[in-house]
């Protein structure tokens, strides 16, 4: 405990560490002053130089930042005809000095450039948030795609899992993290402080983010949990403000009823499957009583779905609100199990989240999400998913494979009904 | 404060996550489980898994170490063929997906390898440990230097500079972590706890050490500082037991006198250069009537020079220890600013460390360094590197451009006075 | 530092301590079970014991607790005849046994039980809880003010001043107490979180409370601190939503605008006058161009005094809120600096607990507290108490002498004005 | 967690609190200061003239420590006269302000005035160490006592059992603490860090202490544990360099085999009896398995008695070195069962602490101290005194009473056969 104290104190230092700054402007253009950081002058003072180069990023406007981009995608650009000559000669020499010749040819100077950028403290987060700025530009400039790769590559290394670090959230957790989490949640808002409270503070309730050592400030990724006696059926019991609360040790089920990424900039590289993993590993060790993982989660493609099938005369009904609770049942079971995106993953991206984790079907509930929100996306309708830990790598090779999702009876019967709603010919 | 408590609090959370383990033992050779980590497996249950190699590997003979390296450096190879045929294609068509297969088919699968068994706990210093056992292999198997060179790719990305911690080592640090201080210490031995107590206690002594946050329990590299009020001249007067202990107040001299890098497995990637001028700048930051900055360093190589100047009489006479103290350091001045390696560099280790940093050769010491190390290595002759932080700059790049090394009057003064035995025919 | 993290983690241990429980529940009163703890199973098993009856009081009804109390205030009672035999005889003897028997007769057992049941974790803040209720009882049953006297002796040892801990509050303390504050926030409502924020996070503000090492969740006083360019006239402008911020180098004036007791059980036990000055010594050495410590104070008693002149027209015109700002000034200047209570202290409380630590009236504002609270006890008018360090032990002097109260002229000048109003003869 | 480490910061401040200094000597004399300290002065500066009564403390020689030691003794006495008055009064009246005039009256001034030294940081480590001074003080003016009792009375006060804080000390304990543990262990010396090692850091072995929230430094208690399969029978065997380390979930037994007090200056004030007991309350719910909490303790006062036994020719072999283990364990078994004090207490001091805490005589072994120090004091012979839970409560009972002393029926056997040795008639 002493020891990890002292990394604890150790870790402070990461942030506080100022360097005395030279108090000179740099009068080169960013440009110049990356081509700098990449030669000998980055080797002796590339701490205050990265420095330099990232205050004058945030200084930039949108139409420099453009150009910024355009010259790491173009002059910081592999040259892919050294390596078609160093491909060729090491196929001949077999020589080391070939081999390492073709590693450095094949590694733009963009992605040195960044490592050298990540140098100076708190770098990491504005690595981040410029490529918050990269995705935008993406839209409109597809061809720096290729300077996003490097993004992607050298974020996957440094927020590589086994840097995460998992922290309980907690009504002890500081107030400048705890309004990050009402911001960043994405799927049951948090309309204030005591709603926020009644989801952390009450005993049958927990909340878990993950974390990196360089961006304490910053969750990446958060999900709620309550602990239940019996999988619940809708948000509005989970949430409801009077609802009786229990002691942890009567409860039987964690219900992972949330999950939020905080992070835009990190957009593809993935931390769900893990934190979900690690925190039911974490209950199942506090908490031995319980046996049950599940979450109960939205089903955000399927009014979409409905408004797709035209015709169908259920799926009409339901889009206008009029079909009845066994119908929108039957209809979503249908969708989760059985519609399907060219590639063979589900159609709905939920649903590919946790089928790709393992997880499978458990129910779907009809007057679940009562929201508009929950209204508008799926007519209400919500799905539990169950992480049954015995049965994920057999789930998950299922579903790579591209077979029959799993799914209880109970859901594969609803499916299997649904094709009475979809097999009729259109009145015409 | 509160904030980085949160983040102590945090980090604690990196070493105590405990995976529930399977029990069930696997099976398959390590290098099956290494591909399934590759693949869909590795995808879903890549934390058991990457922790079972690594188990595994710790078991392995020193024959299947070596058939494991063989194994990432012939089978996880990348295609040059491949990469041959790629290039030219993007040549061709400047195509995102063109480009994107070459990035990937250019990376060695065993990057990727990897990086998925740095996922579990702990797994950091176990791949540090893997590299030195890597190290030892090179010697008789070069071909693994290409397997090396993606330890080495990923190892500085992981260690990015970012991400060090420094950490002040005093003697309210841990026994646990002191105890590894005095093991790798490097310069100077530390023959007991008294002894250093002696070297962390006093009021006018400091150490400093790189932490990462995966490695709590492990320095990377640490420097011990001497508060002085001039740059002394032999390591018995800053050693001594009896010495007068000062209060830092009264102290304007930070002297550098020991720095030693503590894992093996890190070699060749640099920690030291960045260790002394962030010291460097707490000191000056904490202590600011501390002026100079300087080192009191070994001089390693002179008595090899020395002796492989073979017919030289003043070399042979202080090769015999029957020098004065004038000629050794005359001669030491001019080993140390004027023999060159053929890259330019200069010929003693040390130096090239140092003047490499910025610094610039101040004073030369003859009877600095008794011990029997010291006599051996430089005939007890230590040097005063000065770090003068207005000058490192410019000092850094007179030495990429190979010109004449910095030095003070004084010193260039003993090596000009060199000339008077080097000049000498031998007599015949 | 991390001497300071051992210190950390061992409090920690403070309240972690969870003793096995016996299991088995004690019949016996709890008086019997009192008189136990007294006796010699007090000392072998008394966490236990001592946590039992604690148990046990939490659960009496309001009757039982009056019969607790008279309990202690009757048969853990001195024995004055005993006491008046024992000191004739040291009269006599001067013998140390005599002596001893003195000291232990004149204490009453119930001190001894206090102690005893102060044993077990968190028993310090059940006892401060305990007295909250014999507060509320000892209106109705004033014989109960003996045991009280106990009660505070003891408190006040505990609560030393020597053992307080000052703590900053802001943005990133842990929500738990944070909320503490909101709901014992006395002078100046704190409306809800948005509002809470507003006077924590910005840059120009600052919070301090006192905590003791056994009740690590309870604040036990704080102030809140406004820093600003020039001494302020009116709440208002202090906490206005869209008040300009400024960075806390460019200001120079530390405003203490709210300080709260937090526990009514430590009643008559204060650190408020301790809680400014620290916060002012901190204050003065993290931004040492604060030059000025002042107050933004109500004036509680102001409008019961003037409605108690009766027949005084000014006064009259100033309770109808008819009067005009000057009057108000010049009779809230009087007040504050002529009224006193028959003891010679200044009438009102607030002046006081400012007075009394040494402080000296500086200003009186009108239309200073527009909130309904304010108009009511003193028709808007606030004062500034000024805390000039190098006058406090002569103005407390002053104050303890019951001469005249330290003011400025301007102060002075006002209060003279107000006879004007005072010396009318009302009109028949 | 994060409200604990909130404590933890908390926690720092006491000890880094510094008042900035008012730089003006007091020029009074101590005696005068602290007269001032307890009028009107203190209230308004009383920690400065605290802080300076306790520097200028520190700055006397021994004679003016005595003459400040008889001023606090005969200067701030009470007034038995005025108490033989009172106490006659209230016995006529019963009124409070009687009451409370008596409670005032009967407290030696010298109590507030060490009350009001106890504000400043760090106050309370020197009013423990200036304890130190009037204990040596009193064994040539053995008046002081009754400043003593004074002192005892508020330290115990002060140090009240739930103020005390545990912490394992262990091999990742601050140098600076461990530093202490070697210096302070009184029974088996702890020779060098190599030794403290093997007492910390093996897994079946641990170490606790006490602390004091305000002396973060210094260890009150601490107690060594080895944790066994079975009961141990020598020391030798525990603390052998080269013995088997087991694992601790193999264990059984724990041995409390070393207890040492830290502080002189809290003498009378007893820490050990709740220090075996959490100790073993926090073993048994982390390590379940261990069923049996058992000392290995010396038998201190043994040979000194058998020398008082003059003429025994049984007790005159045991003193030369001359009779044998079974002798000596039936000496050394009726010498602790029987042998008492005046008072009833057991004679040897290490039986009264452990058998007044509830334990009882489990086993004598001989050979079981072979260092110089254990054949001096008692031949080699050492004691097992086992603590079981469930018979604590009713041999504390049996102890206060002066009955028959607990033991197992191989050590009573033991005692009964010492008789025949004792009832010898010394030869003629």
């Amino acid at each position: 405990m002493a020891q990890n104290s002292f990394l604890g104190d150790m870790l402070t230092t990461l942030f506080e560490r100022r360097w005395s700054s030279s108090g000179i402007t740099d009068t080169r253009s960013i440009e110049k002053m990356c081509l700098s950081l990449l030669d000998a002058e980055g080797e002796v003072s590339g701490i205050r130089l990265a420095t330099a180069i990232l205050d004058r990023y945030a200084e930039l406007d949108a139409e420099a930042k453009l150009a910024f981009f355009q010259f790491l995608n173009s002059d910081l650009e592999i040259d892919p005809a050294a390596l078609h000559a160093l491909s060729a000669q090491y196929l001949e020499t077999g020589a080391y000095d070939d081999y390492h010749a073709i590693l450095t040819t094949a590694e733009p100077r963009r992605q040195e450039l960044l490592r050298r950028l990540n140098q100076s403290p708190g770098a990491t987060a504005t690595l981040v948030s410029m490529r918050v700025d990269l995705l935008r530009l993406l839209r409109e400039h597809p061809e720096l795609r290729r300077t996003d790769l490097d993004f992607v590559h050298l974020l996957r290394s440094w927020f590589n899992r086994g840097f995460l670090v998992l922290r309980e959230i907690s009504w002890n957790t500081p107030a400048s993290i705890l309004e990050k989490i009402v911001a960043y949640e994405a799927v049951h808002a948090i309309n204030d402080w005591d709603d926020l409270r009644r989801r952390l503070y009450p005993p049958d309730r927990r909340c878990y983010a993950y974390f990196h050592p360089t961006m304490p400030d910053e969750p990446l990724i958060f999900v709620e949990v309550a602990l239940t006696k019996n999988i619940p059926s809708s948000i509005q019991a989970v949430l409801a403000e009077d609802r009786p609360q229990r002691d942890a040790s009567e409860t039987r089920v964690a219900v992972f009823y949330s999950i939020s990424n905080c992070q835009y900039g990190l957009q593809g590289i993935s931390f769900g499957n893990l934190l979900i993993k690690q925190v039911a590993d974490e209950l199942s060790q506090a908490l031995p009583q319980i046996e049950t993982f599940a979450t109960l989660s939205p089903i955000p493609g399927l009014m979409r779905w409905l408004s797709d099938l035209k015709d169908n005369p259920t799926a009409l009904r339901l889009a206008e609100g009029a079909g009845n609770d066994d119908e929108l049942r039957e209809m979503a079971a249908h969708y989760l199990l059985k519609e399907r995106k060219t590639s063979g993953a589900p159609l709905d991206p939920v649903a590919r989240f946790h089928l790709g984790n393992g997880a499978q079907i458990h129910a779907v509930h009809a007057q679940a999400d009562l929201t508009e929100k929950g209204q508008a996306q799926s007519g209400g309708a919500m799905v539990n998913y169950l992480y049954d830990l015995t049965q994920i790598e057999k789930n998950h090779e299922t579903y790579v494979r591209g077979e029959d999702l799993p799914a209880s009876k109970a859901v594969t019967g609803l499916a299997n009904a649904a094709k009475a709603h979809l097999d009729v010919t259109p009145a015409d």
